[in-house]
């Protein structure tokens, strides 16, 4: 529980610099991985792959080659950071935006390059996201990735590495339309394990005893919430990347993006139905509690109802009056009793039509 | 309940080509029928219907009548329906949309052809759903379906052999509307199932006992929720193939795509409803539990009230000791009894006027 | 609850065609009533009125006086129908939409002719609702009604025959808004109706045993759920209709048209105020049943908490041991009796002190 | 409450003409007071006031000031309010929605004049709603007031008079703000009493015995749902004012009627807000009810768990068996007792620890 | 409670003038603190910071260097508010907005300056807002502050003295969007608080007998929503100022505002989220209260159904009829015993069967 605690924390509230802080201040989360640049250079017959050391070494091949894609992995050097922003003539704004890694999905259009920023789902034990900050420019593509061991993108580089396929004769908006597309993918095994997880959770709302049941539900809905936060402004950003008028976007590409928009559309959809499947279910186990609560109240009033009579029968006959006739009658006895049958009979038969007890349904209290 | 998660996991996640894949990777599932093709070629004279055995067998008639329209059963066989696309020259994503069946109602404008998706719903013992994937050319209509055995074209295909009404006479759109109208007049049958089953529902709600109402409103709003998934999109794809500026749709067949619009819009209003009534029945079945087990504690309030004082009484004059003037008096016996019998009637009276026991309302307990 | 059943199957599902079927086939419900065709044609100057015994004889009229009023009641006889079909060159789709008489109000311009459908609602006992259909053509207005016996156009009709007002100067646009205005002006009583319902049902759901209210307040809402969706759809086709590119709508006319479209949202509005109305009289229902729940529980409670433990004192000098010094003392029952009455007296001082008898609010059990 | 609702309905169903009837038809309510003609003629310079006895002798001033103000407080006269009509040449539909005085607030330009129709707020013991309708002309305003005695225009008339502020100089698109300006601001107040209402209450709502809080709850509930449908529709129609294209309305008072529209903006979402705290306290008075039930019940649990046992061994020892040998030890009696405060005693050290009895929580039973 | 409720108050309801006042009337609230004025004039070169004495020793910097800032703290003097009026030719309403101040964030534009007004927040034990008022003109920025102790602009003071940045080199317009920032930036720890909140409160709902949980969730949820009715207006007017047609703002910022416009929607989303959490969580503790009634109703079903009937059997042989053959038995009692404590095993069975007793969830009641 303290790990999801932490997980929402995380992506709820995003670590920001001090109010009144000068905007575009790129403060680097001491905590976080230091960055690994690795630098994939390519065109229709050239590639060379290689870890640059530096930026410097790493922008050094932006010319040499048709398309240069940087990805650093890693925020923790803030200098490493605002170097590729020198050399690349990127703007402070979104340097700030890549370090501070709780940014709503975006594109923004800075003349030389389209800023990108989008949130990555993984699916461990439980959902994480890391943040994905893009730079799309003429002849390159800088990505930045949180740091989380494994990405998505593997098996980009290896179409990237055999050269089959379109993706080494393309600029690099289709490259980042190809990263675009591995990290919504992603979404649906992260979705699936929560249809997963509903499916089991359908089989126990019935169980009015199950105290998990509550639980779980809860927690499947605040990851749910989790997730939509994580996707929603994607959609309105990818909407925009479709019009027409973005720039460095050929309409080549524009047709692939559009699909894009589609699986988040979907993806958005599921979410939203996977929600209220989570509140029928809760509806559900609240109304079987309540059928629990009855069930119980039944058998008391049942056995009260048959006992507490017949006791004070007893009662009556147990008390010490010198003039009880009854208590010396021969037969007294066995009519008392016998009278507590008949009406112990009675009231069986009418709970019984009142469909109180023996009802064909087996009431499983 | 198996069949029906089945169903629901069927419908919501699509199995999607791993995350990273190059797009357009036409990856048919093994486990889908194989793909029957059948070919209607005809025009206002002339008419012709073959079952082919390749594409090129199909595709070979296109431009030899007026109109040709293949209707391939089954996704199981991705190289003919690649070779569809070479022979077409139709966009890979549209193909890879084809086989995963999944995808929300679109249409989208590739030029050459105008592609078109939406599920169709059957109506068997529960609602299942069927993609339907369209591309209208000019002078062809190339459609796939899931292959589910049974479709609501069969009286479309009457149609088209008996060469009465104006379909024979009219292009591809026209025939594509004709299909999308099928599709859509079938959700009106399924609907009925749902308001029948309502109609039962409401009769059993009141029933506090009745502990399959509440699993049974939850099925029926579910699977409410996953027709609205299915029609929803529907609803934005034909507004916009009713505006003026898509190609390929004529003026005349615009007319007939608004009155779909309107079918559609109407689809999407009842379910919505049936989910509110759902809803309500769900809140009257709740309030009738809650009124039950008011039931319950008043009998057992009764009678505790009644006979715990009662047996109080006659416990004092069990008890063993010594001198207690009262058990020696000749009528203390009947005295006792009589002021057991006194007081309840009290209470009985006073039950009654509060309204607990014989009311004009006979309590449905 | 049949007759209520029956009429939201009827209103809310429409019967259609079968799937496949040609558009535009005019298929007549053969339970409907069979056609009343009354023509009222008339100017400034002149007017006539009679009963058509053919679609021919009714719009022979047509031309031979500035307006004619075709209306036909019943729509039992496709062949009528069709006819007027072919005589006035109306769309095969706006005929089929005349007689499956389930339509969401619409405006539809065919160049030729404005086809407006819409609902209207009548007051009987519940709330029934009957579609019309209107073709407004440049000198006549051809309407059709289900049949329901009595509409709301008496007072219409009685103007043009009197000949006061402007109504007989101005053209079939006029005269069709005169006519929606009336089929608007109709839902005020009708949501009357439902007010006073409302106004009832708010003096009963403070009393926990009326087992009625909620069952009733159902009724309420489910008919609000039916009189929405006959006039929601209204409101965006008012709207259209008062825009300025609508042809067949003189400037003159659209003022009054406006105007109408105010008292469709008013209505629309006063619909969703007794809908939330309904769901807070449904809360404070509830409310008053956990009170009584509540109530009874305290009633229980006080009672057992004052007699069981006297009840066991009793019980413990009711024990036959042979040593029982207590027994033998000479006030030992006195005593005990005194013990019994103290701690009574204690218990319902602390039960009046907590506030749970002779509270100076009655509890109203 | 019969007050109560008669407000409601008084505000929520408005009395319409007869359906069919022809548009703009005059039908004063015979039961609305008499009008009251109150003019104010004035300049720069110039002013005069006087009560006019007669329509004409009103509209006899306009001209001769530069601006005349016609303020009419009552409906019931229909003669005088078509004279009215006739004079200033206003379209009907306008002079019967000043009759029918429950419009949904809007602007309406006829050219020659703009009319105005709004709700007024009055604070008294509850709210009550009054309609203003104003004729905006060119060197004239009408309007026209239900006649409720007292109105929130006292002040502005002080300042017609004085002179003093720049109304006297500006025309009367700027007087029509200052009234529409005093009739928003009029909310306020009205808002703030329900803003102490939800104050008092949400002291109120953890009484679980308190039963008045639901009932409370839900009147303030259904004001604020009379508040919201008189002030939203106000909102559009001053939206529509402030916008360029408006005639009538000079740039030098469009600043003034956008600050109007920016106020009650406010006063909607004050409403939204007051709403949703109702809500909420709601829910919580419901979570304290729930406890209760729970305190309750843990009374009864404690005193029967307790006793019923101890009871059950007493009657053992009162049975009547010849040889029964524990009533004959010398220390059976003793021992048994002893045996009971040891259980008694267990079960409290159990109760206390699981919390039941003796928590550090006082339990507010 | 009485200070949250003052709070409340403040924030919703704001003093306004009287109903029917002239507009622009400017009337201090005679509590609020008297105001301090505080001058920065700077240059890229030039700097001289100093407190003025009046408005006019104020504005006399403005046209000596290139940018003048004027911040007003404490808004008691009416007297001083209307000289800056005078003295900068600010319109009369967006005075009257400075000093009333409950404004709904909002940007207006009068020409010669831009006005924009915007609730700050601080976060003390709870968070409290203040008004921020800023007229943006050629060379000055004067901005009004309600005159709470403390602001979040020391940072942006202290980089104007040093210099260093940009933001001595750029206009009035990027110094407004500085404190903008900066004021929003001053919600994400607010926020912060609010989400520890939250997480304390998770672990408490699940403690049924927690009272303070709902109320503590009660609290979380209306302070919520004050921080939404703050923030919210403030997405309108961002948007509205990262549009191209804004006067006064130059393209440069233009990108800073859009940054800010996401951060705004950011916390709205924020606060959404935690809403729902808050909704969430009500549900969660409202089932658990209800799971602990079934677990009180459980203990005492238990203890009656055993108890109950053994002491109907004690109570037979405690009656004292003559003639009971049993009592006469040699093993009477040791039979009677023994039959007791076999239905007490069969009942311990039956319970621990249906899982009441001995379950391996352990019932934490």
């Amino acid at each position: 529980s303290r790990r999801r605690k932490a997980a929402r924390r995380d992506m709820t509230v995003s670590r920001r610099t001090q109010p009144g802080a000068a905007p575009g201040l790129v403060l680097a989360d001491p905590s976080a991985p230091r960055p690994v640049i690795h630098v994939m250079a390519y065109g229709s017959e050239d590639f060379a792959e290689f870890d640059a050391a530096t930026p410097d070494a790493a922008c050094d091949q932006i010319g040499k080659h048709p398309l240069v894609w940087i990805n650093v992995e890693g925020l923790g050097d803030a200098v490493a950071i605002e170097r590729f922003g020198e050399l690349l003539n990127l703007h402070r704004l979104s340097l700030e935006d890549t370090v501070n890694v709780h940014q709503r999905a975006k594109i923004e259009d800075f003349g030389n390059v389209l800023f990108v920023v989008l949130r990555m789902v993984g699916c461990g034990e439980r959902c994480n996201t890391e943040q994905l900050s893009m730079f799309v420019g003429g002849n390159y593509l800088l990505t930045f990735q949180e740091g989380t061991p494994g990405d998505s993108f593997d098996r980009v580089r290896g179409r990237l590495r055999e050269g089959n396929g379109k993706v080494r004769q393309l600029g690099s908006d289709y490259l980042a339309y190809t990263l675009i597309d591995a990290a919504i993918d992603n979404y649906y095994p992260v979705l699936e394990v929560y249809a997963e997880r509903l499916d089991e959770l359908e089989d126990q709302v019935l169980e009015p005893r199950n105290r998990e049941v509550m639980k779980r539900l809860h927690e499947v809905k605040s990851d749910l919430l989790i997730l939509r936060r994580a996707i929603w402004p994607l959609r309105d950003a990818l909407a925009q990347l479709g019009r027409q008028d973005v720039p460095r976007i050929s309409d080549y590409t524009r047709v692939y993006l559009r699909d894009c928009y589609d699986h988040v559309v979907q993806v958005v959809e599921l979410i939203e139905t996977y929600r209220e499947l989570t509140a029928d279910l809760r509806d559900l186990h609240m109304s079987s509690v309540s059928n629990r609560i009855n069930d119980t109240m039944r058998v008391l009033t049942i056995i009260s109802t048959i006992f507490i009579p017949l006791t004070f029968v007893a009662g009556i006959y147990g008390m010490n009056f010198d003039y009880m006739p009854e208590l010396r009658w021969r037969y007294g006895y066995h009519m008392t009793i016998a009278i507590m049958i008949v009406s112990t009979i009675g009231m069986v038969i009418f709970f019984y039509r009142q469909g109180w007890i023996f009802a064909n349904k087996p009431t499983e209290i």
